[in-house]
């Protein structure tokens, strides 16, 4: 049971503690498709705070609860507050995967901090260099995995071809695709473009036993391309947040149109565009690579996105993706 | 009236040369806002093939036209099709340049060559290291500044801060900003996040005397946080092939929801939406820091879109881009 539980960083977010209890309510009042069970998360941080604020809710339905008596806040450094606050609630998380108590983490808090955390806590799995962050996103009809998305900004081409791996083991083993093809996010289509580390990563790729099928460019990634989308950390981070400045920047464009033809429809139409585009349907991205699975939030979650973070973090457990990583990185 | 004269490479373009003449015609039928005049442009290309097209097309308004034997082709490695085709039409509008023949060049063709043969044959303004690619978009309700898009791939810090420069002088001479703000494009908020180059660039552009507001993110480009957005080519061009492929995918989505509705008005709605977006609309990006005015526009170009990139020649031509940047790099 321990190792099928999911440690929830109640304390980390713009909205936490509230919109990480309300959550993981969420997530059990939609056990059908989240598979979250009261049971299955481990609530941590602060205990009175959880305990009162439960109980103004309802009732704590089941959840367990580990105290954790610091935060580190979104805008700290994330290598100095780790330092200075060991009890804080990441860590908690971190330390619960580590023993044994929850085989997964969410958190919604200081991205750096929980991959920080995460990495130094959990060791990375038999044969992985470096982890990288994976988000996946269903831009054309079915899902893309970009990796990596901010994990590690100065990569080696060895690093990028093991993201092209993780990626790769992902998208088959837990998203039952069969030969996922794997796109290096470049300026060109030809192996002579872009940075020497881009060069180097695809003289490698082409030499491995992955389905390469070489540089794609910003414009290929919404043209079915590719299944697993390979970037440095910078480029990916800087990506993933375009997507989102300029996602919310279209659906304004178009709630103006709307509104100019009075359309009462208008606001449905643009939640279902919304819906295709919108991190918070995807929960939140996957730290690949460390010994434990580790689901990084929005930092700007609503409980709609904390409940789809916690399902994300039960579908790559009971997947057994990094049980399906080492394997792959092994063979 | 030969320095106000625009060399057009008719041979560059996916849809080349027909959507480029066409786009000759087109931008002299509305020279209102073109500022495009039939003598002012001069058509660089196969001489007997533009004749021809043209008497079809009811005969040359009074088009300049220089042959040019060759043609670069947009797959080509830009270097070896330089070397191996000196009488190309983008060469030859370059020579045009160089001579004074014409004060701009305007290209559709492979970004790599014009950007290579324009920095070699047309030599950097006094002052400049390393030339780089501004795109002008209207993305918050007035005009941002992105540069560099794509010229150069290693830039050095000095590099950075010589884009700013130039963009800040672009938007304030020719665009009529008072005090044009700078963001560099990083991966979060605090001087120390980022590579070893954003983080010196960091430091240089705060000891410097531009209007320099700190980094901004992927979603900030969208919340009117800077004005002019200094990156590396290879995140700039990275950047603009996704806001590219991302727009034509929004607006699909938007599409297909608007014909669940049946809606007759959906189509102007997303001509509407699009405008604010499309690249066409700003005709093209300029090549800031060469000795003479270059604009870049996009392979795929119609006639619109290269009526608009002459246009934009124009405007920056009449403007005195390159006196300004000189100025604002002496002083």
């Amino acid at each position: 049971m321990t190792a099928s539980r999911i440690a929830l960083d109640v304390m980390g977010g713009d909205a936490a503690p509230e919109a990480v209890l309300q959550g993981a309510l969420r997530a059990c009042s939609d056990a059908a498709r989240t598979r979250i069970e009261p049971q299955r998360l481990l609530l941590v941080g602060d205990e009175a705070r959880i305990g009162s604020r439960l109980e103004e809710l309802g009732g704590n339905p089941g959840f367990g609860v580990q105290h954790a008596s610091q935060v580190i806040e979104m805008g700290e450094a994330p290598a100095q507050a780790l330092r200075a606050k060991p009890d804080s609630s990441v860590a908690g998380c971190v330390r619960a995967v580590k023993i044994g108590a929850a085989g997964a983490l969410v958190s919604m808090g200081n991205t750096g901090a929980v991959v920080g955390a995460s990495t130094l806590g959990l060791g990375t799995l038999a044969g992985v260099r470096r982890p990288g962050i994976a988000v996946t996103l269903e831009l054309t009809g079915h899902p893309t995995t970009f990796i990596d998305m901010g994990a590690n900004i100065a990569p080696t081409p060895a690093n990028l071809v093991q993201y092209a791996q993780m990626g790769t083991v992902y998208m088959r083993d837990c998203l039952a695709l069969p030969s996922p093809r794997v796109g290096l996010l470049n300026i060109g289509e030809e192996s002579s473009k872009g940075t020497p580390l881009l060069k180097e990563a695809h003289a490698l790729l082409t030499e491995s036993d992955l389905n390469f099928v070489g540089n794609v460019e910003g414009t290929d990634v919404f043209g079915d391309q590719a299944d697993v989308v390979v970037t440095d950390g910078f480029t990916g981070n800087v990506v993933l947040k375009l997507l989102e400045g300029f996602s919310g920047f279209m659906l304004r464009l178009m709630l103006t149109e709307l509104q100019r033809h009075d359309v009462q429809w208008g606001a449905q139409t643009l939640t279902n565009v919304r819906r295709q585009i919108d991190y918070a349907e995807y929960g939140g991205a996957l730290l690949l690579g460390v010994d434990g699975i580790v689901v990084i939030g929005h930092g700007k979650s609503d409980a709609a996105a904390v409940a789809n973070a916690c399902g994300l973090a039960a579908r790559a457990l009971d997947a057994g993706v990094n049980a399906h990583i080492v394997a792959g990185l092994a063979g």
